[in-house]
């Protein structure tokens, strides 16, 4: 298998799970202003799960392009990654239901963590991969221990949220920024 | 990354987008004609904004392949215009299911005026790729300038909606006909 | 725009309109076998429409193949036929969550007839581009003869609805059968 | 038509049934955790039913690549194989929402019973073009053995369900395993 087809599959079922979080947006049946405000938390849950999902699909990309083979493991690391993501449009929904309740800011960081964890195995897979390249691998230990903290604040949303939901989400938006964005390390590696 | 991969996945979610809003038909469980009948809003409502997703598939494709380069600026702002799109779904169901009312009428028309907006923000990114070359800035002043009209046209359906939801109705529809066709100017370009 | 562009947006909008119909089937809350058994009839006219509309994709894919170039004509007839065949699924649950109800059945073969002719008028549209090859007006001339004929079948289901929900099945299932399965004739004209 | 374009649209519907199933995942209103933990078998089937199409996906890919000629069996053994898959979602969200009653996993078996089945008849279609390569056919015959076990022993759930769930639950899981998992004798037939 290619990873071009990898890196294809990988797209349809991000662009599937970026579009179809809007499904949740439930239609009100009367067209009064208090009807559509009551879904502005339901609204603004999607819009930060489309920026996450987008941020992952831009970084994504630069993963797959580093593949020299899609083995077994790469291509089920992939799997591993897609399933977790598959779940934002429920965690999503679930947080602008209940009006970020508590449990339902804890599951979204649960989320978010089992995503961010499923990523870091992939990238290690992909990374064991170019093994006898010292210049990538010590680009790889300079980003392993960026991933391991943003992991560790992304999963410490998960008891913050009992404690202040504000404080969770603020969480869960720093190591997204700071993590996924596309790394110039990285790109400067594809280009050398 | 490369334009034809951005065009793949803008593509892949408004092909989504498109059809997912006949999901929001709710299908009559009696076989009578005064069931169906009553779906006629909605079904008028969702012929609308196929046509109007379709124009923005079509200018979608002429804009992306004006792009010099995939940086992050043109990344972001094409993100950011799947997301204003993307509710596009909602928009249509709600005034649908309200049969016009002015309230999802005016939201209807906020989404489509976010819409042009985040095309003229995008059009504007791709534009500044092609600051040294004064034939394309020369069409691309023209443009700008009748993308304001567009823009401001589309933005006074928001209050319109509240006067007359015909005339709401006639602002949505104009100004997308105007802005959205394959602008030949445009096409001159790619082709010199 | 190229055609390989156009089939692969419309092969998108095909594969959701095909799969989604499946959201449809609305899962019983109960483990017995009558909830279960309630359920063929929109099983069956899932099934129908399945196998309809993969034939719409195969057909779909030789007609993209004879385009000589991607107009404005040829780009929104194909926007045409994608919108009708976009209603497929809403026809497909309307007609298995009334039991075949005779309002239903005329309602969906109405879908099948607006299929047929966009089908039709996008078929024409790209004749036009070879009004100056003999060989392919003779053939699209022989075809024409037999669209018209298959057209005629499937409107004349509207009306049988009313009288026999039986016979209006059969008039859906034979036209589709003998026009849409990939014609010979087309398969040489592309050979040669 | 390519077996490149089979494999675009089988891998598009593939995408949109994978992830559509998460749909069936219905938002908790409150957000106790008993709401939560009352999901709890959902998404047990949910991420069972995401193993087994990601392993149809991934042995597709290989099936799709032993195609000489897509000819009209291949084609509609492939929509036959995506129409029995696209019964996942639906018998996933009822194995889920009945909590494993008898029934429902007795239906879950059947969906898989036919993808199975399905799977086989391509894959004889498939073999039938090679039928002058004794060495392909040679590793067939094994495989056709294997297959037929596989069937047999997922077939051997549907019984099994009215004597005890966690029994078929074994032999749902246990044939895909065996029978699904790339086989190294396909890929070095692909390499030879």
């Amino acid at each position: 298998m290619k990873s071009s087809r990898l890196e294809a599959f990988s797209d349809g079922v991000i662009a599937i799970i970026i579009t179809i979080m809007v499904l949740e947006l439930k239609v009100p049946l009367d067209g009064s202003p208090k009807a559509l405000l009551h879904l502005l938390p339901l609204f603004l849950s999607y819009a930060l799960s489309f920026v996450l999902v987008a941020i992952y699909w831009v970084n994504h990309h630069h993963l797959i392009h580093l593949i020299r083979k899609v083995d077994g493991a790469v291509l089920w690391l992939n799997a591993n990654l897609l399933f977790w993501l598959s779940l934002t449009p429920f965690a999503t929904a679930y947080m602008g239901q209940t009006h970020a309740a508590p449990m339902s800011v804890a599951f979204y960081g649960t989320v978010q963590t089992t995503c961010a964890v499923a990523y870091a195995f992939l990238h290690a897979a992909i990374a064991r991969q170019h093994a006898d390249d010292d210049q990538f691998m010590a680009r790889y230990a300079l980003m392993l221990r960026k991933n391991r903290i943003a992991i560790a604040i992304t999963a410490a949303t998960i008891p913050a949220a009992y404690v202040s939901v504000r404080l969770a989400m603020v969480l869960i938006v720093l190591p997204a920024v700071m993590y996924f964005l596309p790394d110039r390390r990285m790109e400067m590696n594809e280009a050398t």
